[in-house]
């Protein structure tokens, strides 16, 4: 087995690279998920989540479950609808897609409004659609990892304030959560679901989600019974409440190894200002911009303000397609991933660019991918 | 931070005391969950969990997903049965109980036959409900971690089969596996689920399981699509399937660093026969009831036959409660579980004895735990 320090910089958007100190955390000896150490690592924290989601209202909630990303998606579609309720989901490429497949499973009627690959749905659009039908939430992914197109979420919210208050904003943050800004509570978002192995820099495993008060009241309120047991915010929420309260709670066991590196990768992302950080990541989002285009090659997120600043979908040449450029990366120690839209697969690769690879002034990531990029184009046959 | 090296010993039912290699893995560098060194790992991990389960039949399909042991509750309730459809829940505490929960929150008709505190249901009892009803599937907790009863299941499957041959048989292995012998094939099981941090011996964040061809045929042949995505066995079967035979697949993101710690702690279980282990956690078991005994105190589960093997619950004696002697028990480096029955709560402890604890000679983890009982005894002023 390789080192940290001599193995190949995972350069993908999610999982990333993570730092020693959440490593580490991840090999703790074991506790009890009741003990009081434990305890009150888990409600610093949940009370840490907050300030990342920049929420300070007391009645919203922090929720950590055993899970990935894609529970998120479950938490949101078995909560906060019953089955028969419309939703309005918002696409902007694979994983919009499959959010909507989500809400259908559980029996919710989707409308789905999808841009055009490397293109995200527009406010006209969206406008149109909320003034025909009455929506219980609507959802947007922030960042589509299969594109990497940003959907800025403030003129979405004020959009739907104005003309449909009553629906539910719901953001899929897996690839924006610590690396876009995210203002929860002034951008009056009533969820906001992600995961912790992408900018937060935490290992895979962890469903990390924020709800507003208004939607725990939804939740509170139902008509009918939500049809699930482990996804079940109402058997979660008095749990969360108690670990953040330093009270020892149980519904079901917690991981003390994942929680703790959690722990470990919030407070440094919180040492700084969050205002620092999304600027250091849209620093660095515009130097890999640009290096693509000095390459000759395009961002899959076609205009500018649709452009994620912490992953960049890149187009290859026509010559070389992504199996055959990913092991000439893997070569000089460089992982990117494959397509994954499946309009244009083999067409592209993703380049993550967030975290420590972004944030930490030791490392030397960024400029490496981007050497290594240039020369496996090179390698390729390719030339600018 | 205490180390590895001095922490006290977590002799709870779950989660255990780790092996420092199945730590290390938990620290394992950052790698891509569809790279090829991972894929590989996933794959023989997943064709070591059929030893494990002791199944041959080509047939059988483990799965291995973030979450916990109640995740498992949900595979089963959501894939396995259709709402409407007739379950019978044989319940030995509070484990049992919540199981039953599990499936009427998918809207199955729930039967629980609960044995009596610190019992299990008799067979006379099961084979009449049986004869009553032509229940979709049974399922029975083989180790209550509440109570430590256990639900011997051999003659339960010899009774299943002779009597309502149709029916699925289920096992919440979650406090079993790896610790309790389970022959998958020979017994006629459909499916038994676990996690990961009990006697597996890798840390929480793993729901495991192992379902029958049957099984896998019910779900494949649903009259209506199961209400959920992230727990859909029919979305996670052709990603095991693919792991297992060393292709990389997408559905939801596992957790490299979880599933190596899964591999090294199968590996360390599967270094030695699986009969020794089971024989040896029979022998630490009757060395623990024996102390008990001889401190004049009784264990939960009344009976030998249902006693489990890898962990005890104690009665305290009447002027003894658990939250007076836990923290002494802390104070000599040991660290017992307090009850959670609710009808007898504050009055027992849970002592776990198994994984690292049982099997490595290099601990003392057992008999330090019997001497802190005895010690924290006498300082609440028992005297046998």
């Amino acid at each position: 087995m390789s080192s940290q320090a001599t193995h190949p910089a995972l350069m993908i958007p999610g999982p990333i690279e993570f730092d020693d100190a959440v490593l580490q955390s991840m090999s703790h000896f074991s506790e009890s998920h009741v003990g009081p150490a434990f305890v009150s690592i888990f409600g610093d924290t949940l009370a840490m989540l907050r300030k990342l989601f920049q929420t300070t209202n007391p009645a919203s909630q922090p929720f950590v479950i055993n899970g990935s990303g894609t529970l998120g998606w479950d938490i949101v579609a078995v909560n906060l609808v019953e089955p028969g309720e419309d939703v309005l989901v918002l696409s902007s490429g694979y994983f919009g897609d499959a959010f909507a497949d989500c809400f259908a499973a559980y029996g919710a009627k989707v409308t789905t409004i999808t841009g055009a690959v490397g293109s995200r749905p527009q406010l006209d659009e969206i406008e149109k659609a909320l003034k025909e039908k009455k929506y219980k939430l609507i959802t947007a992914t922030h960042v589509d990892t299969s594109t990497g197109v940003l959907f800025e979420l403030k003129p979405l919210t004020d959009l739907v304030k104005r003309v449909s208050p009553e629906t539910l904003i719901i953001a899929d943050g897996v690839c924006s959560v610590a690396c876009e800004e995210i203002a929860f509570d002034d951008w009056g978002l009533d969820g906001v679901i992600t995961a912790s192995q992408k900018a937060i820099g935490c290992p895979t495993g962890l469903s990390i989600s924020m709800f507003s008060g208004r939607a725990i009241d939804v939740v509170k309120n139902r008509k009918t019974e939500p049809a699930t047991y482990f996804a079940s915010m109402k058997r979660w929420l008095p749990v969360m409440q108690n670990y953040e309260a330093k009270k020892p709670s149980y519904f079901s066991t917690p991981s003390p190894q994942l929680i703790r590196a959690l722990h470990t990768a919030v407070s440094q992302v919180l040492a700084r200002p969050l205002s620092e950080r999304f600027q250091k990541h849209i620093e660095v989002s515009d130097k890999v911009k640009k290096a693509v285009a000095d390459l000759g090659l395009k961002v899959v997120a076609a205009k500018r303000e649709d452009q994620a600043h912490a992953m960049t979908a890149i187009y290859l040449p026509d010559s070389v397609s992504g199996p055959d450029l990913l092991p000439k990366l893997l070569n000089k120690g460089i992982i990117f991933a494959g397509g994954l839209h499946k309009e244009i697969g083999s067409k592209y690769v993703r380049f993550g660019h967030m975290g420590p690879s972004t944030m930490d002034p030791k490392k030397s990531d960024i400029d490496n991918a981007l050497q290594a990029l240039r020369e496996a184009l090179a390698e390729c046959g390719y030339k600018p």
